[in-house]
């Protein structure tokens, strides 16, 4: 049995993994078109800001520690060419030389590329031009080359995204002034506006000069830098002169490989694969950024995330083997850390609801971390998301400060979710509180006991028998 | 209708707070047997640190809060029989008079009394002589009181639970030297002595001079202050000359009025109740610290938790309007703040476990509260129970620093536990990832993969079908 991966990242790293761990005499190669297995990208950003102190620190795990779980890597190889009738894989080796790597089983995890827009010149820029996108380590040695000879003093991103947001934070560490520029009306547009106008707030306060509603339409170069034309959304002119840009405005699936070999695409362009990572392809599974994602409220969507490529991975390498499970979907649980606020979500808000077919009411509150008796207390702003028919919890967007134990918050909800409770059920919950870090009610609690106050009261009063008054 | 309650803590205000929420018209009474309704008496120890500065903060509500809800108080008034056939509640009020107060429907929260261990001299003593128990308003008066008049510089606790812990912190911030006395082999004896160990060194190293396996025996007064005599398991004598003493050995629960209104008692004396928080007795309600809980996994059992008072009293005070709910059960989610250090459990142990008649194989492991880059990563303690047949998540214990978001990764599990799931299928959840604050796979399913790798991976591979290698 020879299973072949192709990718170097978390779905082809996560797939080898689990079929080395359940079947130690199997074969298993992974292909890696770069240098660098197991590398966390989603790092990236705190080693352009000084605070991961060797890229080399960004690796999950080392080669060694690949190479001791028996698994084979053959690094710097492309994958060119999928013989889905021959199980061949053709590939492109360091050298230049190409080769055909038989396997029984494949999976495939391309993963996605950075999305370059439509911005007049940036297709005749380049990063020696300090001019960037950011999304492998190939990217990022670059962005760090380009740190060290051009030492910016002005740096634009356009996007303000969870990539866009941290690399706000990591240039401005470095002492970098940053103009973030955003083509939707807030940043952070995974959570509500009122919510983003929060991290909004946070950038500014941190010396980040943000301009929401607002679009890069051309970059240049000059004498001493690089010029930036930008429009707002009311037609209002805009203009920057910065020593680098740093385009990071989302990916796209990188499905060339897979479509090629007669893979079907859906959301998106990602590859359509079953929920046991199966493409229709005989022996040729994939998972990841490359693929459609699973969801648990929505059904099949697109939505690239590592903790997602990790389990979808994990489920191709198990039923590669012969197994059948099935990845059980995602809640797209996201959070992220800008300075010194904290946002996070899982589930839908309210215009994905609608679309998929709820009737989602919404309630914000902004109960305190812990006991306001005990020092440090501060407020989390939780909207929650719920059906007005049923009672269903459908989703949780929270911001806070970093020590209000955010990013653990919203598993709670994305637990709830999971398992399908309604809003009024999450009172049930038996939660943990002492007052330095809860409440009697948790946070958790009290937002989502202030939805049900407001969508649910008169239902409640309503299963009152009256004939006991 | 004229709903009275009993008690002004955690089960007695919830209760009349979810009925005047219900139903506005109703009439509800509570009679607070002190002039403290409402206050948090979890969270005494910041008093007696000086982290909160006043003693009115401690309250959730303020008098005032309450009244605005609609309920009427009377204060220093005490319970001191029921009138079950005449739908009567017997008063003492504060000038000594008798009244009797008609009810529909009755909820009694009298809470629970801290226990008086058999110690000589204990009975002869009181807060004259600087030696105290802590549970009420009253108790925390009586100690400040002495610790202003005797400005003690050393101070010994009896019990080593969690509140002889954050006393033994508190009384530490306040500069007094603490030695610290448990009877059991460890501290903090609600979780495996391997973890307890961990909180007995954050002790130690806070100047606390602890002394496991060892009780006190005597307490007399000197000249100077208190002489206290113990005994190690080994029989060898100890004494400590000091100049204050707690006695913080735990609670039980206050059942006196009900059991002689012929209500029936439980697991440790606790009033039996059902899930309704009927009493058996007519237009009866009991819920707190006095009743017994309906745990999740252990059927009926005495655990008082103030968040278990807040549920049980929600409970009551709905049904006593005529509703049909239940309390769906405690799973004993517990944390405590130790210093710098947080320790947490949810679920079961082993040998509880046991005891219910599972078959529970543990692992204990220690993953990083998030990816070992970014700076501050610390590991967590976690050990996980599950049960060896089922493969049922039985209980999580957590112990780490306090920035490790340990009292909300202790959530997760809890949700986990609340909906049976199995410790293998944790790796299904999606949790939230950021490097700054977690690990692609969370720190919580690192813990309960490490579990299935231990117990479960030959049973997993056997489900391999392996006619596909």
């Amino acid at each position: 049995m020879h299973l072949v991966a192709i990718g170097g990242s978390d779905a082809g790293i996560s797939a080898a993994l689990r079929a080395r761990e359940l079947d130690p005499t199997t074969e298993v190669t992974v292909v890696v078109a770069d240098a660098y297995p197991n590398f966390s990208i989603c790092g990236i950003p705190y080693y352009i800001s000084g605070e991961v102190t060797h890229w080399r620190n960004l690796a999950h795990r080392t080669h060694a520690d690949l190479k001791a779980t028996g698994m084979k890597l053959r690094l710097d190889t492309f994958a060119t060419d999928i013989d889905v009738a021959g199980q061949r894989l053709l590939v492109r080796n360091p050298d230049g030389s190409t080769d055909a790597i038989a396997y029984d089983e494949l999976i495939v995890g391309t993963g996605a590329l950075p999305i370059r827009p439509a911005i007049d010149g940036l297709e005749d820029l380049s990063t020696a031009d300090g001019v960037h996108l950011l999304h492998s380590m190939g990217d990022t040695f670059a962005l760090t080359e380009s740190l060290d000879r051009i030492q910016p003093t002005r740096a634009l991103i356009v996007g303000a995204g969870y990539v866009g947001l941290e690399m706000a934070e990591g240039l401005t560490m470095r002492g970098i002034h940053v103009t973030q520029v955003e083509m939707l009306p807030e940043v952070l547009p995974t959570v509500e506006v009122e919510l983003g106008a929060l991290v909004h707030d946070e950038l500014v306060k941190n010396g980040v000069d943000v301009h929401t509603n607002s679009t890069v339409t051309k970059i240049g170069k000059t004498d001493t830098g690089l010029h930036v034309d930008g429009t707002t959304t009311d037609g209002e002119a805009l203009t920057w002169d910065v020593d680098l840009v740093l385009v990071v405005v989302g990916v796209r699936p990188d499905t060339d490989l897979l479509i090629r070999a007669g893979a079907q695409a859906g959301p998106r362009g990602a590859v359509l694969v079953e929920e046991t990572m199966a493409t229709g392809l005989p022996h040729v599974w994939a998972a990841g950024d490359c693929v459609v994602t699973h969801h648990r409220l929505l059904g099949t969507t697109y939505l690239p995330l590592g903790t997602t490529a990790h389990k979808q991975g994990r489920v191709a390498g198990e039923n590669a083997l012969g197994g059948a499970v099935t990845y059980a979907g995602s809640l797209g649980t996201q959070v992220v850390k800008v300075f010194d606020l904290v946002a996070a979500r899982t589930g839908l808000r309210e215009h994905e609801a609608t679309a998929a077919g709820f009737a989602p009411v919404s309630t914000t509150t902004t109960p305190d971390d812990h006991k306001a008796y005990y020092p440090g207390a501060t407020p989390i702003s939780i909207r929650i998301t719920g059906d007005a028919n049923t009672g269903r919890l459908l989703g949780a967007q929270l911001i806070g400060t970093r020590g209000a134990e955010i990013s653990k918050r919203v598993d709670t909800y994305a637990t709830a979710l999971f398992h399908e409770m309604t809003v009024s059920a999450m009172t049930e919950l038996d939660l943990s509180y002492t007052p330095p870090l809860g409440s009697p009610w948790d946070a958790v609690q009290m937002a989502t006991q202030t939805w049900v106050k407001e969508h649910q009261l008169d239902a409640e009063r309503a299963t009152l028998t009256k004939d006991t008054k």
